[in-house]
């Protein structure tokens, strides 16, 4: 089973394979490299991780991604030692966690937390044709705000400049997920309480700008995220 | 200003001093160095990321984190690679990050998100002393579920050797904090919306393991995090 981590994309399998770097070695039964559970995890936020190594040192940075079918994309400023470096040939690895409970159980050992989490591994490179740059910003908007991007002030050359704009074929990749109750039900006459207390994100309503609205908020935002939308303040 | 990334604790201090390889590059005005507010994110949640470099490749582990005074906790499997790896001498990257909301302005290029995010610096090591391993357990639950500890069945020889606990000195550290609206205000008068749409975590009511309830939950779960306790189902 152990194979070189030289990655291997393999477009018409419904599986990443799992070699040196992706497999999943403890809690085995938690792992997961299916292509459809990996995209839906990696569609399911907007927020990852994006890990390096420069300089001797690992290095991370939290921002958005977004997906096209088995790439990553994010971007940032175009002189960020985080776009610099990856875009210069450095390997990245690029997580999304979410957290949905924390998980309580009669001894500490089994106490756990329930989570679908991804990390994916490849070699970024730099979008560099602009017209391959709007259509994957489109694609972005498309995510986190549909029919937002005709609305938008176009972007000027210079701001066209500064952003830098990955895409990381996802050579492979592998998920872990928990959804269940505490593992420990042959201990369940322990006099403590077991369960689990869900955690979620939600977003609230929308706050206008301090200089007032301009227009109305005509398109939504992050619905498919599925996040419940409070009405209420915080 | 440039030091070498050879971190260099600094307990009595009230800042990190920015050197390679904590000094935020882009977005300076997002930077923080001061450690109150580095702690107030670590402490804010429980959710991280582990970042480490092995056989030629990043790695990114999502796990559960503590604080006690200037080090930062995590424990996994003894035999797990991430454990063993650190623990064997290389060094850490952890990053805590809180998603508060998508920043919604006039163009693509001022679209941001609000956040607080760290990241930490360190070498991490082995808690070896079995009276220390249960005294970082206590803080541990005493952060997630106060009271709980003294109510669990006790650990036993087997599975305190199954656990692997580090313990990182935080070398060198820095924040960076967004929490604010639109920063393109001199294009208010274009005419589309703009603003913050929140995000948060909240915690739903806890559900009883399906062995039922051996004792009823008398202790309260996450509320340092101060996510609002929904009573409604998801």
């Amino acid at each position: 089973m152990d194979e070189p981590t030289n990655g291997g994309v393999t477009p018409h399998e419904k599986t990443f394979k799992a070699n040196n770097r992706n497999r999943v070695r403890r809690g085995l039964k938690r792992a997961v490299y299916d292509k459809k559970t990996v995209y839906e995890i990696l569609d399911s936020h907007f927020l990852c991780h994006v890990g390096f190594y420069v300089d001797g040192q690992p290095q991370m940075i939290p921002t958005c991604h977004w997906r096209e079918g088995n790439k990553l994309y994010w971007h940032g400023s175009s002189k960020s030692k985080m776009i610099t470096h990856l875009a210069a040939g450095n390997p990245a690895c690029v997580s999304v966690t979410q957290l949905d409970g924390l998980v309580l159980a009669r001894s500490a050992f089994n106490t756990s937390v329930n989570f679908r989490s991804v990390v994916c591994y490849g070699q970024p490179k730099l979008v560099e044709d602009d017209t391959e740059f709007e259509r994957q910003m489109v694609l972005f908007f498309n995510q986190i705000a549909p029919g937002r991007w005709p609305q938008l002030r176009a972007m000027t050359a210079q701001e066209r400049k500064a952003t830098g704009m990955l895409e990381m074929e996802i050579e492979d990749a592998s998920a872990k997920v928990r959804g269940v109750g505490p593992g420990d039900s042959d201990e369940a006459d322990f006099p403590v309480w077991a369960g689990v207390v869900p955690t979620r994100m939600v977003q609230d309503a929308p706050i206008a700008a301090s200089e007032g609205e301009a227009a109305p908020l005509n398109h939504s935002v992050m619905g498919r995220y599925g996040w419940a939308q409070s009405t209420g303040g915080k």
